[in-house]
């Protein structure tokens, strides 16, 4: 048995502590939280879990061999590096840490103690996620493009851009789902209420291929819109999370490039492109709870010394974007190369 | 009777001819096209038109007090030029020009000789257009954002991008709805065929205020996405053209900002930031062809000497920002300031 | 402090247990099932509940104010009876009882009494309906017809037909919505497995006026569907269960009857049938978890000896015309009338 | 070349005219209306057609071979039955007669004089219909169900009621889709205004099989819907004619059955229906025109003397049941049985 400590009981804690209440093999010993009101209701619901907010205790704790953070970003590499240290195998919620730097020593040092060092990269185990990254891995043709858009009237965060609050979602999605990194990138975005940070923002990514990227993420949208479509030579995906049931639709469609392109010197491209309409198919999905099959995985990788679909590398190499698109955005737009390094591959 | 011309019958010219056969006060007298079986069509259909492929014959016809222009871009300007200099009033096919030194030189020509030169923006003649603009004027608040996309699997265009091909489109409906006009512009982009202009693009509007503007273009998509979003302080406004009946709906949503921002030296943003969410209105639009209105009013601008809604700078600010957006475009989205000039005010 | 005994711990009483725990004024005494492991259940979640299998003893519990029934229709009118018959006021799951006569004897002895006999037709308390229901009072004119569809993949109930398991929910919603009752009942349906009941059921249901009624339901549909039409002369409403957000829309259309229908003996019906369409209007819902709302009014009106929307009466209603429906349906479709009694105004 | 007249140049008969000028083998002769206005509406769009309003006078003519009458449904009979009677093929504007009298004696003269007599249900040459026609034939297991909608606000008619008007459309195509023929039928609806014919109104129609049929037609609500289901027991059809491009929706749902239906005497029918959830599929599909498929083959079949897919017995078969659908609404429903003779086959 896997005893599982959760640090932070906000939004996102009581879903954290709801999964690992059920994963075979884990056993959910504590959950810590500075805020009184908040361990009352833990245990009122859960009343075989100790409660506490003496955060060293949970690290002291010889019951506890992993700790799960949902605490606000600021503080994740803090917690994370002193319970890697303690020697606890550790899950950080998205994103990963506040800087490159940060996430970087994260990885190292779980590397160094053989720790699991996972991120919780919710969307990657939902079954439609998992179904794109199956039809990308069997083939679209040529890669083309990625474009996302999520936005919807949300709340605005005040420690955070929408940039790191909703494009993390899809760079950890495209991270997990296309086989190729990105090799620079650019950022526009506004920020309408002053002294915050941006509430709107759209991201470029540039790769080595012609394949092309674009996030869009928006705060203050009067309907919500949750659709990432990616383009092949030969087949296109539409990924609509907003659909009750069909999320993922594939397109028998694209253009087809043949013919003799220089005919006796003239130009005959209008003979080369063709194009091609097809059926469309939305396979049906595995509907299982994500954040159950991801936990899952978690507390199985503890066990068996294996690294999860979001390791730390993964945190890392979506941080890497988000730093980098911050500094662009503040650019107007301006390109930033994203250093490859082995660490990241 | 103003006495009107078309050049032209490929794709848009039909629509001009049958449109012009039911504007009152003006009588269609020729149609010119290069193409014989192009005339042969013509004649089937409208037996009492004359044809021609000899657009000096047009031009030097005392019958004919108008040209409308539905031929390729890159002849526009030679055309237009023309026939502005035989004493013609002139409706240009979208985009205007090929380049804004062409476009300068026709509405200085046309403004010397006292000739109507309009555009054919179609689309900011129809209902759904002109009630988003009402809608603007009335006031939305302070104005957030404008985006739009418009993508779907289209032909490839092989002497223009798609910046061109649709992106114009967009332009021309903002340059209509908004009161604002945009101070820079950067654009990303990629061809997907070699030696082929871009098939897919993205791009930035800068204003002086807070406002961002932003436009998806993409001939490569699986789906027609027709969708564009402006966000105010009060109120939002989705505008979709793929909607048979709702095309426009109205949110009255969005932030409101209050309360003081600064109490005992802390920072208390999160009391400042209220949600409104409201109802939801579908305003009933009118349904008459927007083609037909607009010729109404070119003959109408005719007769009375007064401009149309897309005159010469209207279809001038448009070219100027596609050339502007070409250039960033081939630099990987730098900046480009506008030159902010009277004649485009 | 009102202390409340769940009975019945399947798939709904989960749902009557969490909300139960929140409403003021109620206290969740104990929970009643005769398996073994949902009563675990219910322990391992709520450990200050105490649970049994006896039903004689929750009824003995002078801590056990009220019942809330959720088990199989069949058990409704025992279970309830006697928990009247103990004193407890009652709530029970839809449909009420499994025969009107069953059900007359409910309200009449709750009546007798004084104690309040309630029906848990949930839909009646979300923000959507309770909005439906103020517009059909503020008027839409003269009422045309009420048209409801609800069909999908749902799982065949080996117990009741479709007509008791999904059209209770339109009955329910169109008893709380509209002012008239119908007069008549007829309704066609088939059972496509051997041996289980009806699977597909249309009900018509006819009033005194030119109103007419007609529900759809279906468990072998691929798509879900939850639609609702109500017409009226002035104005038109459409109800999408499925709709994300905008559940109700308003439509502004309809038909004017004007004009002098008999001109010099000819029919001149053509000049009387005007046409109006306008403004759509989707109204903010109120989006409180509709269960919690119905559960604290049960509670408010055991305090004040009131009755709830869905009284007795109301649950009679209901399964009045459920019994009527299923009778017609044996008969391929003959009319039944429903006798108009005072129990049921 | 056949020579073909158009007699009613009304809401329609402009269709057949522009759709007959672009049949191979088809010759437009002339056009027949007994009002000036529309006969100078043709002389203006095809100065090379003759126009009349002298009925007498076209069927006399040796060059007209075949009539296409597009006129009011009360007229079908008289119209088609002289151009019969002159020798002349037929296609009349579905309905195809006001009566089954009527349309009997059509087919038989037809028959007698080896004429061909088509019918205009349009909709079963869509690439839709065909679509779901070839999946009927392939097989959706056991057929279970077919249920069509298809309400918006229509105009009323003064002469027949919204089935006559509306439901025609849904029984072609149901005959043409369906292999199995309905044996009875009953039909609700009612007038919302005095003294016009009915503008709702529900159909259910029976087959030997437990196959069941059901039909909603609405003029006055508020949305427009154009929606089949057809449920089979391994595969569903969805038929949405108002989407744009993937009108029809392959299911692979449906219920299995299976296993022990009777165990030591007990039922246990739980065991026995499975559900089977599977993937959805859009064909794409045909969009030629429709009504271009239908004229051709009327053409076609006069030069090969075989008979259209809409032949007089298919028209007889339709108005067969909008008249004994008629009879079972003047009756509140009652089921009407509908005679199975060989003509109607």
């Amino acid at each position: 048995m896997i005893g599982v400590a959760v640090v932070g009981y906000g939004y996102w804690g009581p879903n954290l502590v709801r999964n690992f209440c059920e994963v075979p093999g884990a056993r959910l010993v504590s959950v810590c939280d500075q805020r009184k009101e908040r361990l009352a209701a833990v245990q009122t619901r859960y009343p075989a879990v100790s409660v506490t907010d003496d955060y060293n205790g949970v690290l002291a704790d010889p019951n506890v061999h992993a700790v799960a953070i949902a605490t606000p970003v600021s503080s994740h590499f803090r917690l994370a590096m002193s319970a890697l240290m303690a020697g606890k195998h550790v899950l950080v919620e998205k994103p990963m840490t506040a800087t490159v730097e940060e996430g970087r020593q994260l990885v190292a040092e779980a590397a160094r103690r053989n720790l699991v060092l996972g991120v919780d990269h919710t969307f990657i185990h939902t079954g439609a996620v998992r179904k794109m990254r199956d039809l990308v891995a069997d083939g679209l043709g040529e890669m083309y493009y990625y474009d996302s858009v999520r936005v919807n009237l949300g709340l605005f965060q005040h420690d955070v851009s929408v940039l790191w609050d909703l494009a993390v979602h899809d760079l950890s999605i495209m991270d997990y789902v296309l086989p190729a990194r990105p090799v620079a990138v650019s950022a526009t975005g506004v920020s309408h209420v002053v002294g915050e940070p941006e509430n709107i923002a759209y991201l470029n990514l540039f790769f080595e291929s012609n394949l092309i990227a674009h996030i869009h993420v928006n705060w203050l949208a009067p309907v919500k819109v949750r659709r990432t479509l990616i383009g092949g030579s030969s087949k296109m995906i539409v990924y609509d999370d907003i659909e009750p049931s069909e999320k993922i639709k594939v397109y028998d469609r694209g253009i087809t490039l043949n013919g003799n392109p220089q005919k006796n010197g003239e130009k005959v491209y209008q003979m080369l492109v063709g194009y091609r309409t097809g059926d469309m198919w939305a396979p049906q999905l595995d509907t299982t709870e994500a954040l159950g099959l991801e936990l899952r995985q978690f507390i199985d990788c503890i066990g068996s010394g294996t690294a999860p679909y979001a390791d730390g590398n993964a945190g890392l190499r979506v941080v890497r974007i988000l730093e980098a698109a911050s500094q662009s955005l503040a650019q107007r737009g301006r390109v930033i190369e994203l250093e490859q390094t082995r660490w990241v591959a």
